[in-house]
Order: structure tokens, then C-alpha cells, then sequence
């Protein structure tokens, strides 16, 4: 192993930043100006790499996925809106680039910024960053360094901020879940819902997965199962005295996590136990949820929303730290598998089109941009 | 003033529980041994009143109101179940005592009791208790002592556990409020609404008050600004523009409270600022609350339940003892005005009459029986 001395660590640094700086990087970019559906508002954009100064740094983006959400914020229809700003000086409109989540690795670092080091993997510090370009520059408060580490894949780290944080943190925040406590979620097969049966499995929490009957309902079981749940039920199912019989005797479940809505969220409900907490993340049946007051008054259920971007702009870096840690940890020792997933080629127009697909079925899996 | 020392107090107190024990006083009660209708189950019962053990006192009861929550409980739709006991030795069938709320004097204790003394007045320590009737005999632990005063009624005494209580926590226990904070609430020229604005007023809250529209609007929004009321809106105008502007003029309210359900209760929720808490304790309409994903994911408001019986069955005397001694402070003080009333004539039939009436409108007020 080679040790640097700090002045010689200074020096490489500034060759690099010199190489860097002055090799007139060219950013590619899918930006949008203004909203609508996303084939017809995005392009394709290239321009020079914002110069590094002394409070920045230098990153090279290496795989964004394209998440639902992002979809959703092109079409201006999520509340979270992007920056628009000028991308460089030769622009004379306002752009913001599209995606929200993405590893990139340090190339430069300006002399100021300390924490921070070429060759590190970073994240977005925060939601609305743009990750869909090639290479960025900004204030290092805008990067998350993660963990050193050879044994997770640049997948799994472009695709840890959202989904598998979220099932984190609604596994952790709104109850406290001892070993052997049941959480019942819907959308099972759902990439949260995969991370919440994961980590519930290497937290030793119980898990009842409710997911949509289907033909191949023993295939998805079979494989919810491999990944931890500890039972796997139709929604068909959710509403029969059999299954009220069978949650009874395994456990009523403290937590409940849905992402679905309408009738069979409220049959969901009913299987809580006194006091239990119910976290709404998602509308996939775009229908409300209808509350009877016995279960609020009398079962004393209490009902919160969890948005992910609003935690990680509500908390500081340390507390998502403590949380990414301990997620690359799980991965490194293989209790959080790589999420299936589709390369998408950085090119405009299949981007174009991945972007304007959304929300692909479980089989084919998440879009990811590799660059 | 005449100050007794601890023999004559001794002596004192032998001589009233002599006077009582053997007095062989008979108790009138309205019991049921099973769930029905109110008029057709509820039967007049008299029997001895129990006899004093040293662990005991009896009381006498003063005035008891006839609650929704009576009704519902002696019809068997009620999720708190009175306890079907043998009332004296003499009976051979177990009867449940109606009513759960009232205010009593004691006129006996056991010479092993401490804590309580001849002449105290009481409420029921829990909910649950039957209270349509003269006398009792029972543990000291069924009681707790209300603090002295002669200028609170016995109506407001007998009123105040359920009512105010509830009103109180829920003001107290889902989010902080600051003076000038705004709570919206609907039904609210219910017992518990007007409890709601008179100690919302009384601690510098402010309040907007949901009432259904009616020909008599103005003399009703009179009267609740009269209590104390800051704003006073009708449903029918919960879901304007107009109203939406008006209120993020005023202040969103940090705090909703719902007795109602059904749609205006989701329109009302849509008012609350983001991070709001919305309380249901009641549900007029029997329909259920409606919640739309965004108002949980993205402007992360919280529903919760309010049950007063669950509060009081989890909490200990003293806890209680801080909140019944600011609210009788504050009725003391002309900050809580007795509610509207009507007598119930202490008779099998006129009472019955009024179970089986239940839920009186708002102008005649709240049935009470006095004894």
C-alpha cells in the first residue's frame, strides 16, 4: 500500500485538477425547459463542464436510474419542481436536467473543500439534482460521500437513495418493531417493497407481503419468498375470515405500509393491531383511502404519509449517513440483493423513450442509465 | 373555622358510616341484562346498597347525563362493554348499570381508605362504571375526588369527563399549539366543539368552527362567537375558493378535529398547513373519511383517532387529576359556561324515554338526570 504525505496528496490533487480543469470536458445532458409529456419536452443537451473553483467539486455521473418519480416531474405533475437554471454562460435558457437519483465519482476537487476526494462515490445530497448528464460541478454540499467498497455494484448504489431509504425509514420511524413483530405491506413486488421485505428478514421482523393475484402468482410467491417474506397473500385473499383467522395466529401486525390505495388499502387496515401505525407511500390504484371511524377511534389506528424527499431535505447529513451505512453494509454481506433491472443506452432517443414508458411491469425490472 | 383533631375526625366519620351502614339505604338503579333497545332491555332495579368494608366508600349520586355513547353501549354497539355483575346478594341474574358519567358525594368511608373523606364529590374513575343510579358502594379506587368549589354546578360537574376532557386532549395531545395558532374542527356546536372554542379562547387559540348550514346560521354563529368562537363557517362553504383564501389568510391550522366524516371531512382536511395532525373522534355522518394519497405523502398530514374512555383507562389518577382541576379552574373562573340542558325526571319511564331518544338535537341540550 502507498501512503501519500499531506504535500504530496495537495500536489497530485492539483495535477488532477489541473488535468481536469483544463481538458474542456463536454457535458451531455437531457434537460427540459418546461413541462409535458417527456418525449416532447426533453433534449438532448451538450455544453463545457462548469469550471472548478476553490468551494467545488468535479463528479462523473456512472448510473442514474429512471424512477417513476422522475417521470411525474417532467410532466410537472410531482410536487417536488427542479431547478431551472443557466447550465453554463453560453446559455440563454433556463434548463433543468431531468432524473433525481445516481452514483457519480469524484474527478476534482477545489482546494477549499475538505471531506471529499477524487476517486470517492457519492450520491445526491438532496432530491432535484439533475442526474440524467454525464458530469456535473458544484458546491461539495452537494454530494454524500458513501463508503468505500468493491462488492456492492454501481447498480445497487444508483438505486439505494430512494427505494430501499424508504423502506428504511418506514420500517424504523413509526414504530418501534422488536424481533418477531409482523409489518403487512401491499405492492409487495414493488421495488420498496422488496427492500421492506430485505431488511425486515435481516432485522428479524415478519413480514405479510399482500400482492395483485395473478396467473403466475406461485412464480412472484416463490420468489418474495427467496428474498425473506415471511408470507405472501393475494389481495383476493385480504378480505376473507381464513386470512383474518391465519393474521391473527401468526401475529397482528404493529406497522403497514401501503402503496396502493383504494378498497383493498382499507381491508389492509382492518388487520392492524390496536395502536398500529399505517404509512401511506404511493397511489399505484390512484383511488383514496376510505377510513371507517371505528378504526381511528375505536382501534385507535393512527394513518401518516412517508415521501422520502421530504426526509432527506428535513434531515442532515450525519442521520443519512448512520442510514447508507448501515444499507451498503447489508449489501456487502449479501442480504440486499441487486434489484432486477434494464440497461437503458445513453442516447436520446431510447432515454426519450424509457422516460416516456415510466413505470415498467416487475419482470423487465428498473430502467438504468449506465454512462 | 372548627378544626377537629385526628381522634374527633376519628369518631366523626365512625358516626356518619354508622348512620349510613345502618341505615339500610335502597338503591334505585336503571339496569339491563341484555343488549337491545334501550326502552325494552333497560328495567328499574332497587336493591340494598351494599354494605361498607374498611377498603370501601358509598356514595351518593347527585346527577348523571344521558350520553350518545350510553345509548350505543346499552344497545351492545359500543366497543366498551359494562361489566354484568350481581348487583347485591339477593339477585340471581347480572346487570350492567346504564350510563357511564356522573358526579357523586361520598357519605361513607371504610376506615382503611385514605385519600377521600365524607362530603368529597367524585367522578368515576373509569369509564364504564354505571351511573344511573342513587347509590354505591365500592372500592376507593373507582373514584377520583374533584377539587372543592361552590361556584361550578353539579351539572357542569356531572358533564365534565367526558366533554371537556376530550376536547382537552385533543387540544393538548396531537400537536403543539402557540398562542394564535388556528384549529379547524366541524361539528362544531356539538358538547364537545363548544368545549373545543371555549378552552381553545381561554388559552389564546384560535379557532375556525365548522357548523352545518341551517336557516337559523346567523343566531347559531351568535352564539358560538358569543363562547368564543374566532371564525364560524358552514359546510357548504368549506370547499370555495373563497374559503381557501380566507384561511391561508388567517393561518392554516395547524390541528383539525372531526366529529363528522364524509366529504366535508376531507375538505376540511385539505385547509390544514403541512405537517397537520387531524383528530376524528366522532362520525355523524356514518360515513368514512376519504383521504386522498397527497394529503398524506406530500403534505404530510397525520389522521388520528380520539376514543376518551381509551385515554382514561391508560392514564393514571394523577395525570387526570392536572387536567380536571384546570378545566373546574377555568369553569370557576367563567372561562367554561355550563352547557345547555334539560332535565330528566328520576322515574322508569320518563328515563327511558329519554335512552331511547338518545342523541338530543342542539337546542334542547344535553339530557341530565338529577336525583
Amino acid at each position: 500500500m502507498v501512503f501519500f504525505n499531506t504535500k504530496s496528496t495537495i500536489i497530485l490533487n492539483r495535477i488532477i485538477r489541473a488535468y481536469t480543469t483544463t481538458s474542456n470536458i463536454t457535458v451531455d445532458a437531457l434537460v427540459y425547459s418546461n413541462y409535458g409529456k417527456p418525449s416532447e419536452v426533453l433534449k438532448w443537451h451538450s455544453y463545457p463542464l462548469p469550471a472548478l473553483t476553490p468551494e467545488t467539486v468535479q463528479v462523473k455521473f456512472l448510473a442514474s436510474p429512471i424512477n417513476p418519480a422522475d417521470v411525474n416531474q417532467v410532466q410537472g405533475a410531482y410536487p417536488l419542481k427542479p431547478p431551472f437554471q443557466l447550465l453554463n454562460e453560453k446559455d440563454d435558457i433556463k434548463y433543468a436536467v431531468g432524473g433525481n437519483e445516481g452514483v457519480a465519482q469524484v474527478i476534482a476537487t477545489g482546494d477549499k473543500v475538505k471531506g471529499i476526494k477524487v476517486g470517492d462515490q457519492v450520491i445526491m445530497a438532496k432530491a432535484g439534482y439533475g442526474t440524467w448528464r454525464t458530469y456535473a460541478t458544484g458546491p461539495a454540499s452537494d454530494f454524500q460521500v458513501l463508503p468505500m467498497t468493491d462488492s456492492v455494484s454501481n447498480i445497487q448504489l444508483a438505486t439505494l437513495s430512494v427505494n430501499p431509504c424508504t423502506a428504511y425509514r418506514m420500517l424504523k420511524d413509526f414504530v418501534k418493531l422488536n424481533k418477531g413483530d409482523y409489518v403487512i405491506q401491499n405492492g409487495a413486488n414493488s421495488a420498496v417493497g422488496q427492500s421492506v421485505i430485505q431488511l425486515a428478514k435481516a432485522w428479524g421482523i415478519k413480514t405479510i407481503n399482500v400482492v395483485r393475484n395473478r396467473p403466475d402468482i406461485d412464480a412472484l410467491r416463490n420468489e418474495l419468498e427467496q428474498l425473506g417474506a415471511t408470507h405472501v397473500i393475494t389481495d383476493d385473499e385480504l378480505g376473507s375470515f381464513e386470512t383474518k383467522s391465519l393474521i391473527k395466529e401468526w401475529g397482528q401486525p404493529k406497522l403497514g405500509l401501503n402503496c396502493v390505495g383504494g378498497k383493498s388499502a382499507t381491508e389492509m387496515a382492518r388487520h392492524l393491531s390496536a395502536n398500529g401505525q399505517y404509512v401511506t407511500y404511493g397511489a399505484m390504484a390512484r383511488a383514496p383511502l376510505s377510513l371507517p371511524a371505528s378504526l381511528l377511534i375505536f382501534k385507535n389506528i393512527s394513518f401518516h404519509g412517508f415521501w422520502m424527499s421530504r426526509w432527506t431535505d428535513t434531515h442532515n447529513m450525519e442521520e443519512r449517513k448512520i442510514m447508507i451505512d448501515e444499507l451498503i453494509d447489508l449489501m456487502k454481506r449479501g442480504h440486499f440483493v441487486e434489484p432486477k433491472w434494464t440497461q437503458v443506452e445513453w442516447k436520446e432517443e431510447p432515454v426519450k423513450a424509457a422516460v416516456d414508458q415510466g413505470i415498467q411491469g416487475y419482470g423487465s425490472g428498473k430502467q438504468v442509465i449506465l454512462f
